[in-house]
C-alpha cells in the first residue's frame, strides 16, 4: 500500500497560518527544534531523531520563506523536501559550537520589528537542543527576547486539514482491522509480549509506517495501569487484556485501545466495560464545534460515577492527537479549550471499579460542522473473546 | 524468546556510580527527565514517552535512595520496578503546575551541601519538560543553583556493565541474522519501503523488542544520504541499497548498516565498498583501552583518503551507543575521549567517492582489556546481492 504524501500547498498553508499567528502574538521569528514540529512545517520524514548528537533548526520568519539551519548530514534530504526556502549547514557533530553561532547569526540577520523570537518553551513542548546551548543563543540575541512560541504552534497544529484527518483515519482503520484480527492469533496461555508482537507484525503488514506506541496490560477482571510495554505475563481465564496502540501513517498517529475477555470474565468486569462503552458513546455524540472539553469530561463522568467509578489515574478522559500520540487539549475539568471543526481528539473514558481493576476505552474522532466523524471502527459493545 | 531483564543489583550499582560522580562534581542531587536516563536509573520500560503531556522526574540525591516525582498514572508501574526508593505523585495533566511545585519542594527538602543541583542541560541532552517550567523550578530553588548534570550521567552511561553489553550483543545478533536473510525477501523492482517492511517484520519475529530506527537509501552505485526513512523508490540493476537499523532489546540499541548490490554494480562502487570494509577492519583492530577516538578516526581516514574519498557529510566515523542509537563520544578529529574497557561504539567509516554517491559501512564493538569484541556478525567483504 503506497499512501501518497501531502502536496506542497499543504506546507505553504501551514507556514501561512503560523505566520498569521506569529504576527498576532508579536513574534519576529519562530525557531523549531522538536521532531513533530520540524516534520509539520517541512514534511521531512526520518527516525534519525533517535540520535541526540545533532540539533536541527527550522527558522520561520514572520514573513517570507523558512530557513533550515541544520547539520551537514541533513542538507541533501532537506533540499529534497522542496518545502524549505533556504538551507544553512554546519559540520556536525561539533559540541563546542553545535549550530549555536550559525543559528544566532541567522536570527540576528532577520528583520526584528517586535524584538521577540519564539522558541518551543511552553505547554507540552520539548526543546530538542542542549539547554546550555539555548541559553547561549539567548545571550547572543542581545536585546531581542527569546519567548514562548508554543501557543503559535498549537494554534495551527490543533486544527487539522482534510488531508491530515485522512492520514489519521487511514492509520485508525489499519489498526481497527488488526484489533479485529487479534483473537485469531491470541490464545489463553500466550504472553502479553507474544500477542503484541503478532499484533505489531499484523499492523505493519497492513501498511502502517511505524508502531511507536504499544501499551499492554492484563489481569483478572481488569488492570492497574495502561502505559507499560507488554510483559511476559501469560493470559489466564477471567483476565481482561487491554492493548493500546499508536501506529503512524506519514507520522500521523491513531491512538486507541481495545479490551478482550480472556475466556469467561466476571459480571463486574463486563458491567464496567458496558459503562465505559456507554460513556464513549455519550462523549462522541457531544463532541461538536462549540463544546468545551470540560463539558465533554462532565458528560462522561455522569455515566462513569453512577456506574461505580472509584477513580482513574489517567487524569483525563481523552486528548488531542495528530503528529503526536497525544496533543492538547485534555478532556478534564480544568482545560478551557473549546472544540472546533478540524480538531481530532480521543474519547477515552476509564474507571477503576475495584482495587487495582481499571477498564479504559478509547475511540478517535474528528470534529466537523456536521458533527463528530468516527475515525476508528467503533468497538463492539461486548468485548471480543480470546479462547 | 524471553530475554530476562537486569537484576536489581544492576540498578543499585548504577545509582552508586552516579552518586560517586556527583560527589566528585559537587552536586547535591541530579534530576532526571529524559526517557533513556529515566530507564537507565529505574529500569522502567514504556513507550508512553510518546505522549508529551506529562513530565516525569527521578531525583537522585547525593546519598541515599532515589525519589520518583511523577504523574499519578505512573504510580503503580514505578512501584512495580522495585528500584526506586520512594514515590511522590501529582494529578496530571495539570499544565498550570505540571509537577513544578512538587519537584521544587522535593529538592528543597534534600540536604544541600554544595547548593548545586544537576539537570540534563549539556552535551547530547534534552530536558523533557517545558523550559518555562524548568525556569520556574530554578527560581523556586532560590540560592541553590541549577547546573549541568550531564557529565555525571555520561560518566556512568559511557561504561557499560557485562549485562548491558549482552543486551546490545543480543540485539546486534538478531539484526545480523535479519540482514543475512534480506536477499531472500528483496527483489529487483521492489521498493525500499517493501524491503524495509519485510525486514522490520523479520527483526521483530526473531525477538527484538522494537525497531525505533530504520534508515534506507538506494541509488546507482551509491546514495547521497543515509538518514531518511525508506521511500517508494524501486530498486534497479546497478543500485547499491543501504539499510541502517537500530533495533532494541530491553531498550538497548544495536546500530549498524549493510550494503547490498542490486544485480551487477559498477567496479567503482565495489572498490568504494572494499575501502570502507578495510577501514572498518582497521578501526576495529585499533579500538583498545587507551586509544583516543581521534586516533581511531585518523586510522580510518588513512585508508579512505587514498581510496578516493571526496567527503562524508556524516561528520564522524562512528560513535557510542547503548540506551540511545547514538551516544558520546564521536569518532572524529575533535573529540578528546579515550576508549576504556566497557565502552560500546560503532566503527562507521563512510566516503563519497563520486558526486552524490556515498558508501557507508558500520559494525558494533565492545572495548575490553583483551581487545575489541565484535557484537555484530562481521559483514562479508563483498556485498550480498539482490536479484
Amino acid at each position: 500500500m503506497n499512501i501518497p504524501m501531502f502536496e506542497k500547498a499543504e506546507f505553504d498553508a501551514r507556514i501561512g497560518r503560523v505566520q498569521q499567528s506569529m504576527r498576532r502574538r508579536e513574534l519576529d521569528a519562530l525557531v523549531i527544534t522538536a521532531p513533530p514540529n520540524f516534520r509539520y512545517f517541512s514534511g521531512y520524514d526520518t527516525q534519525f531523531w533517535e540520535s541526540p548528537a545533532r540539533p536541527w533548526f527550522l527558522v520561520i520568519p514572520a514573513e517570507g520563506e523558512t530557513i533550515a539551519v541544520i547539520p551537514e548530514i541533513g542538507e541533501p534530504v532537506i533540499a529534497a523536501t522542496g518545502t524549505v526556502g533556504s538551507i544553512k549547514t554546519w559540520p556536525a557533530p561539533r559540541p563546542k559550537d553545535e549550530g549555536v553561532s550559525l543559528l544566532s547569526q541567522t536570527l540576528l540577520d532577520l528583520p526584528r520589528r517586535f524584538q521577540r523570537i519564539g522558541f518551543e518553551l511552553g505547554r507540552e513542548s520539548v526543546l530538542r537542543m542542549p539547554i546550555l546551548d539555548f541559553l547561549q543563543v539567548q545571550k547572543n540575541l542581545g536585546a531581542t527576547q527569546a519567548v514562548d512560541g508554543s501557543p503559535c504552534i498549537w494554534d495551527v497544529r490543533n486544527v487539522k486539514s482534510a488531508a491530515e484527518i485522512e492520514m489519521i483515519h487511514t492509520s485508525a482503520q489499519i489498526v481497527s482491522r488488526s484489533f479485529e484480527a487479534l483473537p485469531g492469533f491470541a490464545r489463553i496461555g500466550a504472553t502479553e509480549a507474544d500477542v503484541c508482537r503478532s499484533l505489531t507484525v499484523d499492523i505493519l503488514t497492513r501498511g502502517a509506517h511505524a508502531v511507536p506506541f504499544m501499551a499492554c496490560a492484563s489481569g483478572e477482571g481488569g488492570y492497574p495501569e495502561i502505559i507499560s510495554r507488554p510483559k511476559a505475563r501469560e493470559l489466564r481465564e477471567g483476565d481482561v487484556l487491554i492493548v493500546d496502540v499508536g501506529a503512524t501513517v506519514h507520522g500521523y498517529f491513531c491512538d486507541f485501545d481495545r479490551n478482550y475477555a480472556v475466556g469467561k470474565i466476571s459480571d463486574a468486569a463486563a458491567r464496567a466495560h458496558e459503562a465505559v462503552w456507554l460513556a464513549t458513546e455519550a462523549g462522541i455524540q457531544a463532541a461538536r464545534p462549540g463544546t468545551k472539553v470540560s463539558d465533554l469530561w462532565r458528560i462522561m463522568m455522569n455515566i462513569l460515577e453512577p456506574a461505580g467509578m472509584r477513580g482513574n489515574n489517567v487524569g483525563r478522559l481523552g486528548h488531542g492527537l495528530g503528529l503526536q500520540l497525544t496533543e492538547p487539549p485534555s478532556n478534564n475539568s480544568d482545560d478551557e479549550a473549546v472544540l472546533e471543526a478540524g480538531m481530532v481528539i480521543t474519547i477515552e473514558p476509564g474507571m477503576e471499579y475495584a482495587e487495582g481493576k481499571m477498564i479504559v476505552h478509547e475511540e478517535n474522532i474528528a470534529i466537523s460542522e456536521s458533527g463528530p466523524i468516527l475515525l476508528t471502527t467503533r468497538a463492539p459493545r461486548e468485548m471480543l473473546s480470546i479462547n
